[in-house]
């Protein structure tokens, strides 16, 4: 029930929709699950950093969970990432997010107060990952926004014996060292999702098999085809996709990932809005200069490749 | 109306006591504020860092919150801490703090998203502090825990523009460079409180007020003695006063500053009950070694000590 | 021999002159030295932060320290900052410094590889402090630069064993928790310079005696006043010198502290010429713009006050 | 005259040997080439990080960098590394290294100082790389250490107006993001060494040719193997020997990177003696726990192991 689910390819972590005016713009769930299928993504990570979980009342949460469930009718799996800082409220999130249908729970540490040590985070995921024992479920490892930098290999080895349904990690650093380590960890047990979209090839590279990003909603047609040159084993063509790739990040880092990114959505049809405070949003002229720069790196043109 | 409150002396960052299996124990919050007023303590700041705000559940920080004013009732203004990683439910609990007769109101910045800069932290609280506009609203600058390191001289100058109830910060950090301009600033239009009860002493001598801490909710005497001091120009007896503050955190740090403390308000008859996850209680031995180490710095003398 | 200097007052970090090619300007540093004696200022830490010695090459280090202590000619002790990331040669330099006359030694971490531990410390300034065994020898604590934030109490309980000269700190960390623990560490038993200049009031009320910075090499004047303010109890007084300062620090940090200083030195008369690489040089306009700022906060018109 | 060596396989970043005493073991510098040699490493990195150039005085590091030149004797190209705080000895050091028939020079960033910008950097470089004006020049990058955190792409940009020899870069960082956009900036232009040997085969998939790092002194063997897997487009195999090596390092880091691999050079019969202060040496005791773990893992085997 609670085994991991194995997933091979792009995993989409989705945003959040919202109004102008900062609430959850619920229709677009739909449109959006319909297109990342178009997409041929393979499974959806709902409420994370990119769907800027953290910023939603518990409420919302709820409820953006439930509709993303709805909209992918058991076409994909979806993921819901109930990390937040209270552990209580995250373990409730994650009863829900059983009730209503999700095929894994993922979360994050708190990040206020830090656990001091693996075994606490054990222990204070364990506290989460109790409230869906019939789903697998995935820490969310991203050091570079929670300053939780454990050994992620410990983290697996203590977790195991103390979670139940521990399936693996959502594996967000450039730490390929760890990485590889945890991928093959007691005969590959668990399922670490490469996070790390820039770098998707040398996380394939070190064995990732599925991978969970945010340029995947919008890009997927230059991964596809990093993926499909890497399966061939022509690493050169495979180079050439990832130079995209990093191309395109580096086209939009300046202007702020969450909110850039919530704008080229909307540049290619999908509205996703504006982003919650304390993520900036951009303004009209900085939304053209990075329409302008995506065009001349050749951006909208990859929207036209087959999926 | 929401002038700043001008509390000089102790202000108690005040424990929230749990039972046993982590629920809010609601009987020992009047018990709390009855000893902190009979230790002459001039204000309570509730839901902060010692409080563990975050750590509690959205519905529990607004029962908290009304039973400390209503448990206050009037003899001692309840700053309400309503931060957190969600904006909106800030919003709503300051709105909450408002409606049930707090004095004031506080926010820490959300920690997960960073504000990238001077004005987005404002518009983040501007966000905030709008969600109780008849109350004083302090920013809670603690870079320490947020590794939001933002200049705080800028934050008023840009924040009295734009938060019209604005009325100072909750400062917590050693940067008394930093903190004496801040106090100064447009000749001391606002109201600064000093949260580091180690170096209460240089703190004054930088001109605060008002100071924020934790250990004053069980140590008062010697920081009374210390004020009294202070006041009389004996700097040479601030400093033994000093001195004894800085023994006591000393040997509390080692066993984790939120738990060791939660232990020695059960030490001196003031269950407190444990801390959330992710922050670790001490073990049996702990509790102990803590107590012996506590014994012979003379702790529990100071107990005795006229307040 | 290796007692204490038990200096009380205003230490200058003294500047090493250069000539615009980057070499040292050697007939600048007795005119420095001359007005640092007519400025009032009780001993010279020469070859620190502010002097750049970690810019020098040994054969440098060796005759700036050497021309320092003639120019002074045992009118104000001079102490010689030795720290590098070369140990051995560190030593080599606390040996040339004993042969020449100074009157204690000073040494900074290394930096590249930093030490593990305390104890670590301990041995490596053992290695250094031992190249001077008559001198007073200080460590210079300045975890800023250096990241190395190992507890100096805790330092001072080893090195004392371990290093026969011992004799105190340089202190330069806004920790005045850490700070006043040292300073009263075994009965006052080592000798604490205190190195924020910024600060210098709160240092005071922790119990500093010595201090030794870069800004009171051309703003004795108002330092004076605050020592004197505070040692006749009108704190008042002595924080509206140290608010002087403060404003004066905050004008030249945006311009980059090291080459800043080095301006302004030039602008009252004592040209120290440019910082050597990485320390990148004001332009011309810079230049312009930063005597501009000081000139409206009044800093010129400090140097008309008596010392 | 300058152009990139362009190397491809294994460089060794060589051990400097030394006596019990710290003082430099000369006799051993031929012996330890003679073995590299024979272990099909195609160039040597002497005095960086693992050689500990910092830790030794500016002579000895012109008489390790001769000595080394000497016994490769041309059969294999000697980069030295001449980085340190001090800009004009590291000219000096490239100067010099060039006068003995070295063939590439490198340098690490200032420590002490760091460098405000890369403009800042690539004056610094500039500054050094003239010292040596007929060798290829390197940067070496590798922020954990350095705390210099520039975007190397933009250091690339600017350097090759500005540094007629620059050549590439040692890039000593997990961000294979940036690495990537390195070697391929300006159509692969530059000569990109990889420096995380843990990370060599994701650092192949990016595109790498050279790595330069410490474990090819000893361990040679696994990583020829996994370049040869590679080679063949044996992925699966690759990171099997990747593995091997990651629980290599997996197992000496605990006890200090730097003393670790000098006592598993003396362990296989090349002596490398310990380490110079602030690097603490291994105790015996640890030295022969770090023996029996290194037993336990099969790494004596991987010696016989044809090359």
């Amino acid at each position: 029930m609670s085994q991991p689910l194995r997933l091979s390819g792009l995993v989409a972590a989705t945003y959040t929709p919202l109004h102008a005016d900062g609430s959850v713009h619920w229709e677009r769930i739909p449109q959006f699950v319909e297109d990342l299928i178009q997409r041929k993504i393979v499974g959806l990570y709902v409420l994370g950093s990119t769907g800027e979980g953290i910023s939603l009342t518990t409420t919302e949460r709820c409820d953006v969970a439930a509709q993303f469930v709805e909209a992918a009718d058991g076409r994909i799996p979806v993921i819901v990432q109930v990390g937040s800082e209270c552990v209580a409220a995250s373990r409730q999130l994650a009863d829900h997010a059983e009730s209503v249908g999700a095929a894994g729970i993922s979360a994050v540490s708190p990040v206020y107060f830090k656990p001091d040590s693996v075994s606490t985070l054990v222990e204070t995921m364990a506290e989460i990952a109790g409230g869906a024992p019939s789903l697998p479920f995935y820490y969310y490892h991203i050091p570079s926004i929670t300053g939780v930098a454990l050994n992620m290999v410990e983290f697996l080895e203590t977790g195991a014996e103390r979670i139940p349904n521990l399936a693996g990690l959502k594996f967000t650093s450039q730490n390929l060292f760890e990485f590889q380590q945890c991928v093959e960890w007691n005969n590959q047990q668990m399922e670490i999702f490469w996070g790390v979209d820039e770098m998707l090839l040398p996380g394939l590279a070190c064995g990732a098999r599925g991978a969970v990003g945010s340029t995947y909603n919008y890009a997927s047609s230059i991964y596809h085809r990093l993926l499909k040159a890497f399966a061939e084993g022509d690493l050169q063509e495979a180079r050439r996709w990832q130079a995209c790739s990093q191309l395109l990040v580096k086209t939009f880092l300046p202007f702020g990932p969450r909110a850039a990114q919530k704008a080229i959505m909307s540049m290619i049809g999908l509205d996703a809005g504006p982003c919650r405070w304390p993520n900036r949003n951009l303004t009209p002229a900085q939304y053209e200069q990075l329409r302008e720069q995506l065009k001349s790196i050749g951006f909208f043109e990859w929207q036209e490749l087959t999926p």
